[in-house]
């Protein structure tokens, strides 16, 4: 029989989880609590496979469910794509927990709420987890796991063996923190980068070809540890002797929350493409990123 | 007459900008204060140009020169790749800006010196700015262009157009900031990256993978601010009303300079290959990133 897991809510993170488990070869069972969102949900699956090069015979495995309980039967894992509300995703985990089998791993896209708030008091919060996507993860592969105090594991094992399974790359968290890991790094950067725009020393597009022109092609390959490991004759610990004091005095002196302002959002606006374009952008990206994940394949292999 | 450029030092990062000027058809003449690397420059030359892919028929046009003087014959740019230390480019400076034509403009690869320490009190001052490279030049191709205050605009203008002409990317900043912005940016991520390892709360392999399986993705298509452009539905000013708060608030609890100690070092180094590895992983990050700057070309032409 082959392995089942349920998709509940299809919006954008939910069809592109569905994508992820179908094209891997699981047998993946969707249900939305929005009838609206059910009924178009075949097609915006449809064309989501067809813009990301997906074969779409990979939809042959996924099954509409009418109601929740019909979703979860026969499901090893949950993947919840709720709203962000605190109330919701409480009643959302009740409900996951009185009606999935006992074994059943319940995961949630939560990227602002850790697994705690909403798993607490829970008979089966040992079985809770956040298993947070980049948007969307069918075209980006890291998934963070963050565990709440409750979680089992034996939970977390599995979650890890599921996520390398379907070929997505899982992080695993030790504990809660607020943001996760990939949210922290970004917003550390991007208050930098909007004090610097603001400050009116680099355009935002200047400020974005630092990027991704320079600093964010090594991260790309290697990561940002990895590369300062190349960037010293004797290694990372070579780099903090050498630079690490350069390194401290620049970040004492970044910006920090207070550069999130809505000047910044101005220059910055200004200068890159209005939001009448976010849609077909955002589809663009979209195919770039499934173009870049093919591409950063292909090197590994070849290594 | 081709065009005529001037390389100072002729190590790693004047070899790579050799390798930069001499492919987009320029005239390279080089020099070095040491007679040893000037020796084997040539075959050090031919090296690098196989490892990236670059003919090595290139180098046809690249003359070696007997002294400072004659290096600077003809040229319209020099790319200065000395020690960073202050009294070394001092010396370097006057000595350039004796030497070469008045219309010459001398540029320096400087990440850590700032162009007014080392311009100010020459006649020459205006024709003098900071080219920051991100070694090595011909695999990545952004160029922080950086003015004293005593930099002419035009001289700016002239360096930006050159970059473009040898299809590097330029990034103009407006005036003189510690660490310019590459390595600022750089700086911050670093830290809280280090602090989440030294906590524990996730592994320098997990940390790694976050970025360079998930937000380094978004970042090298489009760096920072088109990313969160494309983040809300109103794009970046709605992405600063919805989600800047908690920007703000991740940013405010993130490590700073406290966070480059001996021991995230060690827990990192532990985690990543050792330092007898350097060499050759950086030749292979180097092939990796040839691959890579060929692949995004790529993707610009098809949109």
């Amino acid at each position: 029989m082959a392995r089942t897991v349920s998709i509940i809510g299809c919006g954008l993170i939910g069809r592109a989880w569905t994508i992820v488990f179908a094209r891997a070869g699981l047998e993946v069972r969707v249900w939305d609590a929005d009838p609206a969102a059910l009924a178009s949900a075949r097609d915006r699956l449809q064309e989501t496979c067809v813009e990301a090069g997906e074969d779409p015979s990979i939809l042959a495995r996924v099954t509409l469910a009418a109601d929740m309980q019909s979703a979860l039967e026969g499901a090893e894992w949950v993947q919840e794509n709720g709203p962000e509300r605190i109330e919701i995703k409480r009643r959302i985990y009740a409900d996951l927990d009185r009606l999935a089998a006992p074994e059943t791993i319940l995961a949630s896209s939560s990227s602002a709420l850790v697994a705690s708030q909403f798993a607490e008091g829970l008979e089966g919060r040992h079985r809770i987890l956040v298993a947070h996507p980049v948007n969307p993860p069918h075209v980006i592969p890291v998934v963070e796991l963050c565990p709440s105090p409750d979680t089992a594991p034996e939970v977390m094992d599995r979650a890890e063996a599921l996520m390398r399974d379907v070929e997505q790359v899982p992080v695993r968290l030790s504990r809660e923190i607020d943001g996760f890991v990939l949210n922290r790094l970004q917003a550390v950067l991007l208050a930098e980068a909007l004090s610097l725009v603001e400050q009116g020393i680099v355009s935002p597009e200047g400020l974005d070809d630092t990027v991704c022109h320079g600093l964010g092609r090594r991260w790309t390959l290697l990561g940002p540890l990895a590369t300062i490991n190349l960037n010293a004759p004797g290694g990372v610990a070579d780099y903090l002797d050498r630079y690490g004091p350069t390194m401290a005095r620049l970040s004492d002196s970044a910006a920090r929350g207070e550069a999130f302002t809505r000047e910044a959002g101005e220059i910055t606006a200004a200068a890159l493409p209005g939001s009448d374009r976010v849609a077909e952008l955002s589809r663009s990206r979209d195919r770039k990123l499934a173009a870049l994940d093919k591409f950063l394949k292909s090197l590994k292999e070849e290594k």
